[in-house]
């Protein structure tokens, strides 16, 4: 796979894209040291750039799903093995499928979910602002976890897209940025899109996200999401829980930001969804370096579920769905 | 400052104590990597050793506030000066102040505090574990946070010492620990503890904990505490709060274990608590190395406030008090 180094970031580069009769993207696991971009010609450097987390984010997922069975050439085989790369986001699966299911015409299916996501992004992020606007008034102050920003999707982003949608409107106070162990999405990879929107932000231990809603300093937690099912549960990067605990016991709306492709009907509850348990390593080493004793034993989930009653409104490209007060 | 090193933990070596007329502590700054020994002849060298967590754990500090007087032959300005080198945990100040309060017998009031330390930790986890016996029943696997172990005081540890008083009692299922950002207590010291005493153990990211709790894996969060105030509020290490709130929604316990000394009948509530801010360059890097992007802002709160309605049981070597239940 080739990579080329661009030395600085020009806001015209998306996350993911076709270009070429291949998939360039940025590789996230660089940032924010450097840009770097990679180019994916195969199905097997997909996999292992989805599985490293060089490509990550549900929406940006399922773009990379449905440019791989582009790459795939239809192989069913290569598309499975591409779905089960990472098996909690439901976008990846979503994605893959849609593209198989034209056979007649994959690059342009492709390709509409490539230019689908940026205008879903757009109106999730206008209809996630409205409701904060009516909610919470004049200044939201945002309490965020992991990247939901540009970096999960094609462009733009989804609660981070909210939280642009508000700055535009002058509605946006500060947000505060959960660092997101152990891959510290949000000390890598959220600081640098906020610090690039010119956006007031201050990064705080992943432990501290609830203190800081218990102080009163942020009004609204918005995070994005890697599936929802059903009922309304979300399963999120790990650690969005413990801010909806927060959030409720605040009394400050939890909301959810995330496309319609996230939404899987066909999953009853959060509890039916697979949660990807990822290497130990990630928590007992950082940087090749360790951190815990040799051997330490360590359970590393990816993902949480946020129980519906906990969600106070998924705000989606075309609905508004508030299920804590569904699900009473 | 002089340093020896040992070559393994041989079980017999105190936390801290006093020896030759200076204090020898075991340097937590460098666990697990080494076992090294401070030799602490000067009330600047402890300064250094509490700011820079070398000496931690609130019981512990308790023990370096009388020791350090000793140090400072009761000289009024140095003692005032270590008094402030940390503000939260209470205990520093009270052994400054007891021993300050006796100067016809500062070093026999300063190793009376050390030995007290030993005993009122054994009996506090008798204490605990009593309660846990009864309300939870035959196995208890217990969520922690931090390091509430023998590295935290003298020896035999609070939180961890009510953990080796269930394992006596063939009482103990398992113990998950979390990692505890930004100075990793958890992944370096606590499973550190619980490795040489052969308890099983499984570490995990602190934003996992309220997973665990929420999945049933654990049925009790036992944690220290560095202040306990007069109304039951409890501010223990930044990430206890969350762990409370995924008890309370879960229905398990949650119970602090603390002696007499952490209890500040003179300060009314949580909120009245200094609450220490450490330095932003514990969460922007580790060991080192920039983990976000250059002159991110960050705000590095090293502790959190558990309201006594979220509080269980607190259990010190005198009384058990139900602070939940009396703040109704």
């Amino acid at each position: 796979m080739g990579t080329r180094r661009l030395r600085r970031h020009d806001g015209g580069v998306r996350t993911i894209d076709w270009q070429d009769g291949h998939i360039v993207a940025i590789d996230q696991t660089r940032l924010p040291a450097e840009l770097v971009i990679l180019s994916i010609r195969t199905v097997d450097e997909l996999i292992d750039a989805v599985k490293r987390l060089a490509i990550r984010g549900a929406p940006a997922l399922g773009v990379a799903g449905a440019l791989g069975v582009v790459l795939a050439d239809g192989d069913r085989e290569l598309a499975e093995r591409l779905k089960a790369a990472r098996p909690t986001a439901v976008n990846l699966a979503w994605g893959v499928d849609r593209v198989l299911a034209r056979p007649d015409a994959q690059l342009a299916e492709a390709l509409s979910i490539l230019e689908d996501d940026v205008t879903a992004n757009r109106a999730l992020s206008r209809r996630g602002a409205d409701w904060l606007l009516d909610r919470v008034g004049g200044r939201v102050d945002v309490q965020t976890h992991c990247n939901a920003g540009a970096l999960a999707c094609v462009e733009w982003g989804t609660a981070l897209g909210v939280v642009r949608a508000l700055q535009e409107r002058g509605a946006l106070g500060h947000v505060y940025v959960d660092e997101t162990r152990p891959l510290l999405q949000g000390s890598r990879l959220t600081t640098w899109e906020l610090a690039q929107l010119g956006i007031p932000h201050t990064l705080v231990a992943d432990s501290a996200g609830p203190s800081v809603i218990a102080r009163g300093m942020a009004n609204a937690v918005v995070v994005g999401a890697d599936r929802i099912a059903a009922n309304g549960d979300v399963v999120n990067k790990i650690g969005t829980y413990p801010l909806a605990l927060a959030a409720h016991r605040a009394g400050i709306p939890f909301v959810v930001a995330a496309p319609e492709s996230t939404i899987d009907a066909a999953t009853p509850s959060g509890s039916d969804v697979p949660i990807e348990i990822r290497d130990d390593a990630e928590l007992t080493h950082v940087a090749q370096t360790p951190i815990s004793p040799k051997e330490t034993p360590a359970l590393n989930y990816a993902f949480d579920v946020t129980p519906a009653e906990l969600v106070t409104v998924i705000v989606t490209e075309d609905r508004t769905l508030e299920p804590s007060v569904e699900s009473r």
